[in-house]
């Protein structure tokens, strides 16, 4: 007989597993690292917790276009930062207490490696532990990809694990990397006072969103930061203090911190996958099938090591999936992926949900398109709105959404009543007429983008 | 033959009526005040673009909280004042110019009143016009009511039509009323720097809202403004530009300006109803039925004269329903007020729709009920929110919601997913696990409301 029922590597979403069904379960769970995981203690949570002090600072600066002078007179940074993780970093510490504490649960702090297919080596402090269980879940997460020419010079750098905590503001901050992370920092630090200069390979920023949002959040940053677009790092040094890229186009940016967000790699390389016989894609992803499943019966998979969407909620969701797959193997629940929305929260904040329309295009769909403006809305003219837009895309033959791209105030919010239409099949024509819409809340973007879509 | 198809009383949203359908027919539109009605020139858009910068100002006063110091150094009433105006006059003027313009549509400016069932007499301002009519809308909405001791005292006072034209910014306000409108605008005036006195005669504010959310936010309100309930007002006077108000508990309030708030009478008594055989309600409303239809065949009332609810998304509705009711007489569709929300822009905002759990009880209804507080969700966490609340009620037979009432940031938007569940009968666990919620967007306030319910 084995050690454990049940073995969970990975104390982020891994951690949510252990509903009821487990209670009476012999179970041990594996962490090398903080536990709670990234959402939690370097990911969305404190990334939020920045981006509001962040919202503030930008509402401060922009108030006289209301009647309202003011001055920022000062940001203190240590306590925003203090503030955050006084916050969290308790959840964590209780989080642990509360396994630690529990009957059937043993806790073990350390990194795992497979041996066999249901057996693990764990390194521990003191010393390795050998745990064998008859179900295993792996949720280890994923971990900062840092390019080459960084890792390699020697120079000093932040990832998301570690910029939140620096010590003082940086006054002039290199970021490299256009994506969803790099973007919400650049907006962080930039709202509460430092100077950006945001390196991109791709020639716009975030560029897995819609075309026309990628464009025109591109625009707006441009305008904000210090934006260096299609460009490679050559090398990258560090005297007295100042960091400096050489780029691909000859440009050279100087910067006093170096933040590196240029994507994420799932943590599959450290387990020795092989040893049990365990599959491995292409891009680093641990391969699970639509329950949860690897390729060893016993084992399952959830979020940012499996999943091909790096986001809590997916992460949440595949927990509670693989949660009862674990507790019922004859009654196996699929993941459901149709519409995954993500946010950006950003200033002006981006949320997407379904398929941009060059995925539309791509895929010789049949569809119709409509943007309504924030500015065309009571609560736009009252936010003197004019950066805010909410596209849609819509298949004319079912009235059905194919796909929503808002960008502006409140989008991760805004976008809801969409994302709750795709998901239960409701007609555009249904949705924007066959309910209330608050006058002139904000959310009549929504109301008024579904019927400029025209569709009847 | 009458003189035109279609008489149609009143800007508002009678002005709407006008759709396609009626290009070739021969209108007349009759308004005797601002071209635009209440809801543009002097209700709901003005007074959401004077909370916004209600909204930046308490950001403002509010940052330190954050991390963030800041000063407001002014507040440019005029400056506001006139930003919002040079925005909606201009609106208010090109929509009369349009009709104006129009080939089919006569606009006669002056009051209208019945001699006769499809007969109105004009009173413009070049003499008496008389004009008859195959159908009529009535669409002349409400005017503010006057208290009698008010009214009877030649004391100066100011109501919703006037308040936002001030001069100045008022420093000591004194609002009477507990209303929506009184609530409102306490929030917009104290919040750009007016001491505020709000009077009113029952025991809380806000009464038609859910009893625990009324009381949170009267002991909000009290916190902020010198709130007097329970109180009647027996004397009003009025010296050296001082306000001078005497209440039935002894207690004496005095200010610059007075603010009338104590609800709205529908503008049905200037009509001569009477004299075209049309019903009115004993509530002076104007009587009409699931259709729109007066007592009078032909004769259709719609928004703020003969509704029940006084609110712009519902008379819009109605609007539409009249249009298609006056095209189609043997295709007639009913109005739709089964959830009709409705928003109080304050600080924290309010949203309601369906029943309150007093409603609830009274009904004898079979509930259950949960209330999610911000400050237990990740953007909660955040805004270090204290206040904010969502409260479901359901039916634990159906699993459908019965009733939803949030107080907090952002109100009047994270409501809009219930509002869409409850209309489109969807169940509340479904809703709530059917679809992905954003994380950690503050729209998860609604979907740990939904989960705290318990439904299975």
């Amino acid at each position: 007989m084995a050690d454990f029922d049940l073995a969970i590597i990975g104390t982020g979403s891994g951690n949510s597993v252990l509903t009821p069904d487990f209670d009476g379960k012999r179970v041990v769970i594996i962490e090398e690292g903080t536990f709670g995981g990234t959402c939690l203690n370097v990911g969305c949570i404190p990334t939020k917790m920045f981006v509001y002090a962040a919202e503030v600072a930008t509402t401060i600066t922009e108030s006289a276009r209301y009647g309202i002078d003011s001055q920022l007179t000062g940001v203190r940074w240590p306590d925003i930062r203090d503030r955050i993780f006084d916050r969290i970093d308790p959840i964590s510490a209780g989080g642990k207490t509360y396994r630690e504490r529990s009957d059937n649960v043993t806790l073990l702090t350390g990194h795992a490696r497979f041996i066999g297919p249901k057996r693990l080596q764990v390194s521990t402090g003191e010393g390795d532990v050998i745990v064998t269980a008859e179900q295993i879940v792996i949720a280890t997460g994923a971990h900062p990809m840092i390019p080459d020419v960084i890792a390699e010079s020697g120079v000093p750098f932040h990832t998301s694990d570690t910029i939140m905590r620096l010590p003082d503001l940086p006054r002039r901050l290199v970021i490299v990397g256009g994506g969803y992370i790099g973007a919400e920092f650049a907006h962080v630090f930039s709202a509460l006072g430092s100077e950006i200069t945001l390196i991109s390979r791709s020639s716009a920023l975030l560029r897995h969103l819609d075309t026309e949002i990628s464009e025109a959040f591109t625009k707006i940053a441009g305008q904000q930061w210090d934006v260096r677009l299609s460009v490679q790092i050559e090398d990258v040094t560090a005297t007295g203090g100042q960091i400096s890229l050489r780029l691909s186009d000859g440009g050279v940016v100087d910067g006093d911190v170096l933040l590196v967000a240029t994507g994420r790699v799932p943590n599959t390389s450290g387990l020795d996958l092989a040893a049990a016989g365990i599959d491995v894609l292409d891009d680093a992803r641990l391969r699970v099938d639509d329950y949860g499943r690897t390729s060893v019966p016993g084992v399952y998979g959830l979020g940012d090591v499996s999943s091909e969407h790096q986001l809590k909620h997916v992460a949440n969701h595949e927990s509670r999936i693989v949660a009862h797959n674990l507790a019922h193997p004859q009654d196996l629940r699929p993941f459901d992926h149709r519409f995954v929305p993500a946010a950006v929260f950003t200033h002006p904040q981006l949320a997407t949900v379904g398929l941009t329309e060059e995925e539309v295009v791509e895929l010789g769909l049949d569809y119709v398109s409509a943007t309504q403006h924030y500015s065309g809305t009571a609560y736009g003219w009252a936010m003197e709105d004019t950066l805010g837009l909410c596209k849609l895309i819509a298949d004319p033959n079912t009235g059905l959404l194919l796909g929503a791209h808002l960008m502006g105030y409140q989008a991760s919010n805004l976008i809801q009543p969409l994302i709750q239409a795709m998901s239960f099949g409701q007609r555009v024509t249904d949705v924007a007429r066959g309910q209330y819409w608050i006058h002139p809340a904000l959310m009549e973007v929504v109301e008024n983008a579904l019927l400029k879509l025209g569709l009847s």
